[in-house]
């Protein structure tokens, strides 16, 4: 740990200790903060700031709001051969993940393609750390999940949809896999929060006033709703993730999970859907010799100075292990203090 | 059939009859005109007119031209537990997606979730009939291929992408199904040549010139290449079709299509993915009233005067089977000529 004139200079490792301290005070489970801390540690590690540190502060409201369950024990519930279901017991949705993914992978294996439900979770994080923990097993994978109701669907103005994000990956032989991760939202509700809190106007597009008019006023837009990105495109992903992330999983739309958080400005509670494809599923032994062929693809992609999303998140995974992370003051602080 | 100003009135009788004699016409057997027929009076049904009997002039480009084949057989081949593979042996794909539903049904109803490839197929045609051949099923689906390639990847300027579509469908008890299908492009490709052919200026973020310029010259932003929706996240999303509904099935992508097609200006060539959901996997018995809250969703998209996707396709499937069509006189006589 170094305090600096820019923030406070952080190993990873330090960064771990910092989350695991922070989230074990709390009073959260030794076997949830490992796997919370996890996904707080890749967020700083890939330099992804806004799934980092950060994140404890809301961690820590939501532990004490008392809707997150500090000692959840998830387990695997009865389905069909190519599902798994696992009810997460009303805690954070990354011990559930943990438990049910060693199936999911087996049950795709199998199957050639299978599905996780993940009920009864606190979603907080980004999606891309289970992708990638299923890329990494060889698998193709989708992940999507709702979120609190802050976005207008495409030619309404009252919020309905979540930032609802839906996150997709593919394995790439002896590389980084191709991974993306984005909420169908315009904008992240924190984007706007931070412009906000600067005084600064927002661009048109991201948000409407309760009328349903553009606003560039992060305040009034706040009050407002969020719009989702694509125009009727976006909105009806976003609907789809409402559907399939909630009720076909037999859990809460975002609308739902904003009622059940009741004022306490907590994570969104719900469900969360999982796609896993086994290449192999299709294919057989030829599957690696298509995978292969995909490679075409991205460097068409990248050879007219086009980039692959998550580019930046590998950059900085190769640097901060050396490097480690710089940590605004104020935000080292303010989590010292919580 | 009843010449007017407005154009040729045709019930829906006619409108099948003149599919089928032109497709017959031109060499494609009885089991794929059928199929075939079945797609493009549900266009004009539907009033889709974009995938009515005008598709019928690029079918029967792609008969002559040799690009399709028109005595396919499409066959089913080996596969994983939940995994329908079907060689569509060069035809059109409707044939071959008649082939392999009613396992793809069968699977998803086994283990829950399933999904279809359809291989080595023409694809002309929109998605939303195969996602409702599912819904009507009590199955949620998700569809998409690629297309030739004419879309520039987001920071691109080159052509790579296809307008690579997207099509979801979820089962409404005693209503018509939530359905979408949408192109990830900003815009169909048909769309551009109408304006080009009207002499009329596109909108800023439709195409872009050869140099990755801005254009609102469409004869100039079909030389360029089209642009996704929704900016890195629609470009994200067609990618990610690319790789689902190509390699990863052992199929085309839109750049090895347009490649096969070799100048033809025949449809585009290569796979198609389907993935079907059985509620009642994640759910069992509870499976129908969770479907059934789903509803509030629908009301809370239309109680704010926002559209649900499909509605006005609904609508005039009321209208037309006692209305008929209306066919431009141009059209009409340009499909009795071929």
């Amino acid at each position: 740990m170094e305090r600096t004139e820019q923030g406070v200079r952080l190993t990873l490792g330090e960064v771990r200790e910092l989350a695991s301290d922070t989230l074990s005070r709390h009073g959260l489970r030794a076997d949830h903060v490992d796997a919370v801390v996890e996904t707080i540690v890749a967020g700083e590690r890939d330099r992804c700031a806004s799934h980092g540190v950060y994140r404890l502060t809301n961690c820590v409201h939501t532990l004490k709001s008392g809707k997150v369950k500090p000692d959840a024990d998830p387990r695997i519930t009865p389905a069909a051969a190519a599902i798994v279901r696992v009810d997460a017991d009303g805690g954070f949705a990354q011990r559930a993940f943990q438990i049910g993914a060693p199936l999911l992978v087996e049950k795709a294996r199998a199957n050639g393609i299978a599905a996780l439900a993940i009920n009864h979770c606190v979603h907080f994080a980004a999606l891309w750390p289970e992708i990638e923990a299923l890329t990494a097993q060889g698998l193709v994978a989708i992940a999507c999940t709702p979120s609190h109701a802050w976005v207008a669907p495409a030619g309404g103005r009252k919020p309905l949809f979540g930032t609802n994000p839906i996150a997709f990956g593919w394995p790439r032989p002896d590389r980084d896999p191709f991974v993306f991760d984005f909420a169908t939202s315009a904008v992240a509700r924190g984007e706007i929060e931070l412009h906000r809190r600067a005084g600064k106007a927002i661009p048109k597009g991201w948000t409407i006033d309760a009328d349903g008019n553009a606003t560039t006023d992060p305040e009034v837009g706040l009050a407002g709703a969020l719009l989702t990105f694509g125009g009727h495109k976006g909105s009806a992903l976003s609907a789809m993730i409402e559907l399939i992330a909630g009720p076909l999983i037999g859990d809460l739309t975002s609308a739902e999970s904003l009622a059940h958080d009741d004022g306490a400005l907590a994570s969104p509670y719900g469900g969360e859907l999982v796609i896993a494809i086994d290449p192999a599923g299709f294919l057989g032994d030829a599957a690696a010799a298509h995978i292969a062929r995909a490679e075409a693809l991205f460097d068409g992609i990248e050879g007219q100075g086009a980039r692959l999303p998550s580019t930046r998140r590998f950059a900085a995974r190769r640097e901060t292990p050396r490097d480690g992370v710089l940590i605004p003051t104020e935000l080292y602080d303010a989590l010292l203090a919580l």
